[in-house]
């Protein structure tokens, strides 16, 4: 077993189990897991993922002894279908297909009909009296195996393909008779023989071959680099190759192939799910190239063609009692593939259904209640990352629009953007730095797996043709992203950037608005409203509460980012920045007086006109927070940030009765060749400790009035910019010496909580120094990183960019906590902190406390808390308790 | 004796020894030792440094006790003396001294003369005869008790002298007589009474513990706390007092007092040194008041008045058999005060003797030679900081040059720089940043301890006054700074801002040139020319090479610089930055070009402009190190820093027949918010191979032609900025790969050596990762002190000097490297890389490589070698050794 490469599944029986998906692919393990239980499975056999990283190491070359073990397992599959691989008379065709760990929709390629030449298709033929069918199945095997296996222009076939339909008038490939595709057949023939100098292969083995080495290369093809990028997929996990017998959907009209989810993808209701096309190849519903049929009437639309359920109701019953019988096995919504031959059910895969999280979230909590699944398993169901989503933007119910048609609502969520036609145009315009067209909607006839990077950057995707299932609506879902398909009514002229719905010409760059809920195409830009943590969500992140740890806080810098963060469930404020206080237009005038100022007297004077300010300010936030700690930073940037530009300079120092020569040269001495590393934080606090006192007198002032009101307020003061002990011993004694001030002039009661940022490498390598002066620490790993990397968030975005296309960096370490590097830091500061003061409460305030990789680490370095932006907050709340239970889960408690 | 808090002196017998500094003082445990060595000290008793830490942290108040101690004591030493304190009959007077562990002279406060009333004033005129003397100590104890102890304004005090002397038509003192000096005395009381209120203390002991509480408070007066920064000496080590008989040099004309050098203090050489005053107190020899007389014949100059061993005879002998027993016992070139009371010889103190860099070269080598010390001891008496000043320029021998006047050689070395009259000017003009004006020549009548920041930024002082053992003499000589004293022929009008030789007039502002080496003052500016190492100084460092571990190398750019540090030592270069190469004509042209290329096309071909180039400056430096290794760190810096200013954008793109437009928005596009953050080192290695690619070229094909030529060469290539293992292991494989092409193609023998700087902390932190990747790691501790800290290097500087003088920050942690910070960082690189690769060499190329602290870190850290600038380089050659004897000291091997 060890050294076994090759596993055989058929017949009820197979080597493999649905666990082993590391060595036999997601789609292997779930074949061999599908046979083992009983359901109709065509008989083949799994080459194993290590192959393939043998074959990628050594540049091609297969290990000794595969060709034996694949010989063996074609014998095992001849005995089980009772057919002959290149038997003349009763042939046995393969699909040759990838299969990596996790599915990678349509990222790698695929060769069917493996196995015919003039020979087997006159067999095949004689067998079935179905010429035409042989033909069709023939040319396709042609075409995909010039594409895929021979690298061969496949546009040269479509041409082809699209001359005959021409010559002959026909609509539909449906439309070409046996003679058509025969002869077409025998065109390609021709094609490949001109294009690559050789014959087309006869030989079913070296067609076989041919195949399995063109899906282990596929595995380095760019879109699948690109999907393993976004979807963070080691390169070195491989992909397996499944090796199946064909079975035929296309074989007549009591053939057919499906697609279907145990539960409905995008809302998540428990009803079958799926379409069907009569007549067709497993490739034709994926591709999105006919629009198909549903499987049952709970999903006819009115003046739909009939559904799976009316044509075929044996059938029927059969596929929804494995429905059941799959759902409780794998206790998940699963994503099944079936092919009807000659009224025979064969399941060709089965695998967990990717969902919008609108569904995922119901899905997981009806399992919960129909008793499949527990509490914990329900929570780690949704995936932190993908609920965001559920708290954008919505179309605005109050808001009044007309439709201008409607398609499929394959993705939830609203999208409102200019239309554009093609990725590259999505990726370009997004880039272009313009925000007048960085907001796009891509609208195609299709799209491809070549279009992923273009629908990332979108705002939404709209496809005239493609169903529920079609490649559009799985990636959209899975990015979260609103996506209508099959819009029918509209009309793509590529070559115009028009499309056109009922005589209304849309041009690119015009402005549409999706709604992803109902698929409705609107003209113009609609209104979006924030929604609402209730019904099932809300279930969810109590439940998801019931087992985190960390408590989540969020980054607010004023009363309605507070209330909104608070109703998201934050149980206070980790990071409130005072300096967007400044930029009112009223307070912008005070704080560049006191940036001007020539001594303390006039920076005292310009900051008492800024202390009305700032204590109001505080008093609504902390009044928002209420019985909740409010952590509130004081200033921080680097005073030439409030600096007016050049040529407002005149107009300021008339203003402020001074010297405009004078104010230049007092500007020109505050600007730094590198800000961010410059005279800002604490070091302001220090060189101009009045800054900081009126801030912290603002703070207590706003302090003790709510409080002599009744209100329970926990204000806790931030010092940032920490890299050495006695900055913070100074600090905390100014602010202490203020607090104590205000709170006995005020006969007031409010405790007072000091601490600091950690931020500066150098504060985390001397956390046991700078702890004895802090009642907390916090993180800001934005500034962390920053330094730890040597990268300005400001410039270093190119080559980082650069940096994970060529796999230097995993991640943006800005996005998602560096754990390697920068993590060092924050568990040092953590233990080297809590020895040297035992009572030191410790969390994290930068962009990465939303991030849930990050929030895992977190939890395991252990903080106490997370700060995030509100909206990331029910990610966060969820993170959290993922952190625990994959924790429990590895054993750990 | 724990709890003794005063430590009695006399009589040949003293509570207290010699090594007791810390409790003590220098001063006092010096006292106490040459009591037990049975030299004749005046008896006394010394108040130990923990009192002055009490009295510090306790705002003032004394320890319980204190005041029955010294009563005791005082009792002892009226025992000892055989006279009372405040007895009329047969007085006792007190001089109250300061004496911290380590010498800082003139920076805190004296009192002599205590005990000095009306009666007291009767009974020593009784015993005495000489009224004079005593009204002259009277007043002199009211005009420093009246500064010192009460505080009064000074100034007051020297009109009253001035205004007697003006009347009498008197120059000296001397010729003032005992009438004047009485009524002065009186007028002096009159008023301390209108100045204060206050009457002037009649009563001894008031008189003495005020003395002590203004002893105590000195410890923290400015120019104390100045002079402990610079010297960095900590705060909380405090003072000792030191009250002690007096003994009177002014008593007539068998009365004397003088300071002397076991050996010359400039020059080293083995005589007797020394300068005496006949009837005077110790004051005038030190304050520089009047011009004292040599000791002995060797020293008489022509024409100078008459030599201690001229005029008593055997009192000098009793002086040089001091001496000699105190360099047995000490076995160090001591500092000695003495004086002469009616022929007979008091020992008022002994110390180290600051010496200048050539003089402690020179004691060390010859005290090792007379057997007096070993080796380890000869090479540990030398300050590796204080050896620069050796290396630095003197007078060119060739260079002709008139002589303006002569003054004593107070210290050795070359002065040039702009004449200004005040300290305040010299600081001023030096951080004026004009650097017509940053070089200054201090020129004073005397200096006075508020001049020493003023000294400090100076080139040279030179005064008119003062002998060799004046305050602007030893000042200069702790400072390694040029001085001149004593230039009598100079007048100096201070009003006008001129000076007057002859008739000649020398205003400020004009250029004037010291010799410190002969005492000549020459106008205008004299070439200078840098020193050779050899004599003592090679013999020096030759021992010091014995005992160090730390291999010693060079940061050097240029054939030049590589050739004399090789002079110096220089074992190899551990810095050769490419950067600066670029800036010739020719080559900015071509770098200019390649930064402005559209696409990697023209890139290639401007780099290919520059290869030539590039060849040429490594076969330069490779082969003036010839044997030695040469590390060559790839470009760092922004590219934007190669940009030309605005206004030549467009003469830049005609040259290259570009657009303007679109090369001022590229331009743009390199201009970055935080360059030292951005786009640089590695990462432009990255991004544009090709640069590293022609660089690397460069090496191999001129290592290789050198190694054809039968020229031993060592080249190391360096890669800066990695953050992250993978960016050096894609650029080692390049470098790896274009040197073996040129190697193969150039059928040559050259080892490929390929290493990084760990200057970025995540470096440091995932060393372990790196080192798998790197022959040799290099600590570029400038950025790696720089993102540690978050301070960028160019905009830090204002607030680090403010960091420094509140104490936030000891030293500037780009000087001395920060050991509790950015040594964590070093030491956990250095361990997990020696770990992660046993075979890899470590090394260090930030400025802190010179830095002889960092260089100790560097030892213990177990660093392979040391990198500074050409001229530190023999500095870190001693410092390495250092390292090694003083870890010996404490008992590590």
């Amino acid at each position: 077993m060890p050294n076994r490469r090759v596993y055989f599944f058929g017949e009820g029986k197979a080597d493999g189990r649905g666990e082993m998906k590391n060595i036999l692919g997601g789609k292997g393990a779930n074949l061999a897991e599908m046979t083992n239980l009983g359901i109709p499975v065509p008989a083949g056999f799994s080459i194993s993922t290590k192959v393939c990283t043998y074959f990628m190491e050594r540049d091609g070359v297969f290990p000794d002894g595969l060709e034996d073990e694949v010989t063996a397992a074609i014998r095992k599959v001849e005995a089980a279908m009772g057919t002959g691989f290149g038997d003349p008379e009763n042939p046995l065709l393969f699909s040759v297909r990838s299969g990596a760990r996790v599915s990678m929709p349509g990222m790698m390629d695929t060769v069917l009909n493996i196995g015919l030449n003039e020979k087997t298709a006159a067999g095949l033929i004689k067998k079935t009296s179905d010429e035409r069918f042989v033909y069709d199945s023939y040319r396709r095997l042609i075409q995909m195996y010039a594409d895929v296996v021979m690298g061969l222009d496949i546009e040269a076939f479509h041409a082809i393909l699209d001359a005959r339909k021409k010559e002959k008038g026909a609509w539909h490939d449906l439309d070409l008779d046996a003679d058509d595709l025969k002869s077409i057949t025998a065109d390609y023939k021709t094609k490949v023989k001109e294009l690559s100098g050789r014959d087309f292969p006869d030989d079913p083995m070296e067609q076989l071959w041919g195949a399995i080495r063109a899906v282990f290369d596929s595995w380095n093809i760019p879109r699948a680099i690109s999907y393993r990028r976004l979807n963070e997929i080691p390169d070195d996990w491989g992909t397996a190759v499944n090796v199946q017998a064909m079975v035929f959907g296309n074989m007549g009209t009591d053939s057919a192939t499906g697609v279907a989810f145990t539960r409905d993808p995008a809302t998540g209701e428990r009803v079958f799910y799926g379409e069907y096309l009569p007549n067709a190849q497993g490739e034709d519903v994926v591709a999105g190239v006919r629009t198909p049929r549903p499987i049952n009437l709970a999903q006819k639309k009115k003046g739909a063609e009939e559904s799976l359920e009316e044509t075929m109701p044996p059938i029927y019953r059969e596929l929804e009692t494995i429905r059941q019988k799959l759902e409780r096995h794998y206790t998940d919504t699963q994503d099944i593939e079936f092919t009807i031959q000659d009224g025979k059910l064969w399941m060709l895969q089965t695998r967990t259904g990717k969902r919008t999280a609108e569904a995922a979230v119901r899905i997981a909590v009806e399992m919960e209640a129909e008793g499949l699944i527990d509490r914990k398993t329900a929570v780690l169901r949704v995936e932190p990352d993908q609920i965001e989503q559920l708290l954008h933007k919505r179309l605005d119910p109050a808001a009044d629009y007309d439709v201008l048609t409607k398609g499929l609502p394959a993705s939830p969520g609203a999208g409102v953007g200019r239309v554009v036609f093609t990725a590259e145009d999505a990726m370009g315009w997004a880039e272009s730095g313009d925000p007048e067209k960085s907001k796009t909607v891509l609208v195609r006839e299709e799209t491809s797996p070549e279009d992923i990077d273009g629908m990332n950057v979108a705002q939404g995707v709209l496809t005239a043709r493609g169903g529920m299932t079609s490649h559009a609506a799985v990636v959209a879902r899975g990015m979260g992203k609103c996506c209508i398909a099959g819009a029918g009514d509209i009309k793509i002229d590529y070559a115009a950037r028009t499309f056109t719905v009922d005589g209304t010409v849309v041009k690119e760059g015009d402005w549409v608005t999706l709604n992803g809920a109902t698929g409705e195409v609107i003209l113009g830009q609609v209104a979006t409203v924030d929604p609402e943590l209730s019904g099932n969500f809300a279930t969810l992140l109590e439940w998801a509460d019931e087992f985190r740890q960390l408590g989540v806080r969020t980054n607010a810098d004023n009363p309605q980012d507070a209330a909104r963060a608070r109703s998201f469930g934050a149980e206070g404020i980790g990071l409130c920045r005072t300096e967007h206080m400044f930029f009112g237009e009223e307070r912008i005038k005070h704080i560049r007086a006191m940036i001007m100022a020539s001594d303390e007297g006039e920076r005292r004077e310009a900051l008492g006109n800024l202390l009305p300010f700032q204590r109001e300010d505080f008093e609504g936030i902390l009044e928002a927070m209420e019985g909740l700690p409010v952590t509130i930073r004081l200033l921080d940037p680097p005073l030439h940030e409030f600096i007016p530009p050049d040529e407002e300079i005149g107009q300021l120092a008339a203003d402020l009765g001074k010297d405009a020569e004078m104010m230049k040269a007092r500007a020109e001495e505050l600007r730094e060749s590198n800000p961010m590393l410059g005279h800002r934080g604490c070091r302001l606090g220090i060189t101009y400790p009045e800054v900081y006192e009126m801030q912290a007198r603002a703070i207590y002032e706003a302090a003790c009035a709510l409080s002599k009101r009744g209100v329970n307020v926990k204000p806790e003061v931030m010092i940032p910019l920490v890299g050495e002990a006695k900055e913070l011993s100074i600090l905390r004694e100014l602010v202490d010496r203020v607090a104590r001030e205000v709170i006995a002039r005020e006969k007031a009661s409010v405790d007072i909580r000091i601490g600091t940022m950690i931020e500066i490498p150098r504060a985390a390598l001397t956390a046991d120094e700078v702890a004895v002066h802090a009642d907390f620490f916090s993180f800001g790993t934005n500034d962390l990183t920053q330094m730890a990397y040597g990268y300005s968030r400001d410039d270093a975005g190119p080559f980082i960019k650069e940096y994970v296309k060529q796999g230097i960096l995993r991640r943006d370490p800005f996005q998602s906590l560096d754990q390697r590097g920068v993590g060092q830091l924050v568990k040092m500061a953590a233990e080297k902190g809590s020895q040297a003061n035992p009572d030191l409460h410790i969390g994290i305030c930068g962009e990465h406390g939303g991030d849930p990789d990050s929030i895992n680490f977190c939890h395991h370095a252990g903080l106490a808390y997370v700060s995030c932006s509100p909206f990331r907050v029910p990610v966060a709340r969820l993170a959290a308790s993922h952190a625990v239970l994959k924790a429990r889960m590895r054993g750990f408690h």
